[in-house]
């Protein structure tokens, strides 16, 4: 698409993911239009966590157009139904469940060729206006610095990754082959130098390598049925600190949970993944 | 309700559970009724694990439509808007999005006086064809034997539980106070007899005390804003075990982490919940 033209949050233009992911309006209240792209790929298909972040764009302004304040996604959930093609045009469904007081909810429908490709529902809720300590959180999970990572471009990865094309990706060296455990740690931020925001969030849950391949090598593609993510407060600007862990697979189904931090320790979101495991072990 | 009436899965009207879920088809495709019965409550409200599932019926059957065999929730998420209203009729309305060789994804609302109360997202798939073991699981969680819990009825909650009539929940008694953990462990099946199954695993997910009461003390109602159920096998028959804990508390939510396992040991269902906290601490 044309960087110049209107974009919904007006903040895009300079930053390769705020271009990529812009919608823009339609004559029909509640499609919005967009395009896929193809820089986001995992081999032929979209990421997943790319892939929904258009729809959350359009979701944000559906919150946005009830309760203006309500533009933290505390709680998405993306089922996906079949995968978005890349490098073509999409329409984006949204409808206003409901705001209330705290929070809004919204579901949003990436649709291509007239097929629902992905069903998004979300809830949003206020940043918080609190900068105290949390009550309870989960301690930054120890990995080497960035400089002493193995960047996601230098793996084999038995398949070709456009996204790194996008992404900055560091794994911890430790957990970068098989490790025995079903585990990644690392690092990422946007190779533009663009900061972190709530929004891509949800996109850095889902651009590690998948955590099972450090217990089974790498099985091919584990696409995601179902994600969850709990964005829990806006990142403070530098790498977002990631750890990925698979604790139950079997029945050709695997649960694969993600932490995220900030540059400054946060917790900033906490994402749950069920993905489908092509041949069971 | 009376129990003579015709339900869905004409398994019901021997146990509590299936007649106080029981859905009627009305004349409108996709429409059907309920009765929220308020023997599940917690204080006025009903349970929200209850409350969803008469919602689950209905999208089973909405998913059965097309795929018969898709009769296992591999991934539901409940989006709670308003509570909804315990002894009253309910209106639930489904909308089946998709149907694959393996999964379906369906829709279902849950209305009461014409508002939206609840909005459930779910995949179904197949009952697993293996019984061999997972590849990688949740070891089952050290509890001790239910007559060596405490049950839940025994324990001062500040708030009446009607659901204690129908389900039997036993707790740690390591786990029963403020342990100084956001932490709760124990056992839990039907009062009535019932044998667990697949459905009832998301309200069993729902009906231990908040696990962050173990650090901060009772704090009153803790309400679910979203619940993510994945259930992973069927059930043996028997007690199922269960470990919640909370990690993560601050900016007014909570997310809450539950792991069942059946009388075997195998894991049977993990979820996870966005919760509000009134009262930051």
């Amino acid at each position: 698409m044309n960087a110049s033209e209107p974009v919904s949050d007006g903040a895009a233009g300079s930053w390769q993911f705020d271009r990529e992911t812009a919608v823009r309006p339609t004559d029909t209240p509640g499609v919005w239009s967009t395009e896929v792209s193809d820089q986001w790929n995992i081999g032929q298909n979209p990421n997943g966590g790319y892939a929904i972040s258009s729809v959350l764009r359009a979701m944000l302004a559906s919150a946005a157009a009830s309760a203006a304040s309500h533009s933290m996604p505390i709680s998405v959930t993306s089922h996906y139904l079949r995968p978005p093609a890349a490098g073509q045009s999409a329409e984006i469904v949204t409808e206003h469940v409901r705001s209330g007081r705290t929070t809004s909810t919204v579901v949003g429908r990436l649709v291509q060729e007239g097929r629902e490709r992905i069903r998004v529902l979300g809830t949003f809720g206020e940043e918080p206006h609190s900068v105290g300590p949390p009550t309870l959180t989960i301690p930054p999970f120890p990995v080497p610095q960035p400089d002493e990572c193995t960047s996601r471009r230098e793996l084999e990865q038995g398949i070709a990754l456009p996204i790194l094309g996008r992404l900055d990706v560091r794994i911890d060296p430790a957990l970068t082959g098989v490790s025995g455990r079903a585990e990644v740690a690392g690092w990422i931020r946007f190779l533009d130098g663009r900061e972190p925001d709530t929004t891509s969030l949800l996109l850095f849950c889902d651009a590690f390598p998948p955590s099972p391949f450090g217990l089974l090598g790498r099985i091919g593609w584990v696409p995601t049925l179902e994600l969850t993510v709990h964005v829990r407060r806006p990142p403070a600007p530098g790498w977002i600190r990631a750890h990925l862990t698979t604790r139950d697979i079997g029945d050709q189904l695997l649960v694969e949970d993600c932490v995220l931090w900030d540059s400054s320790g946060a917790v900033v979101a906490q994402a749950r993944q069920l993905s489908l495991l092509r041949v069971d072990q």
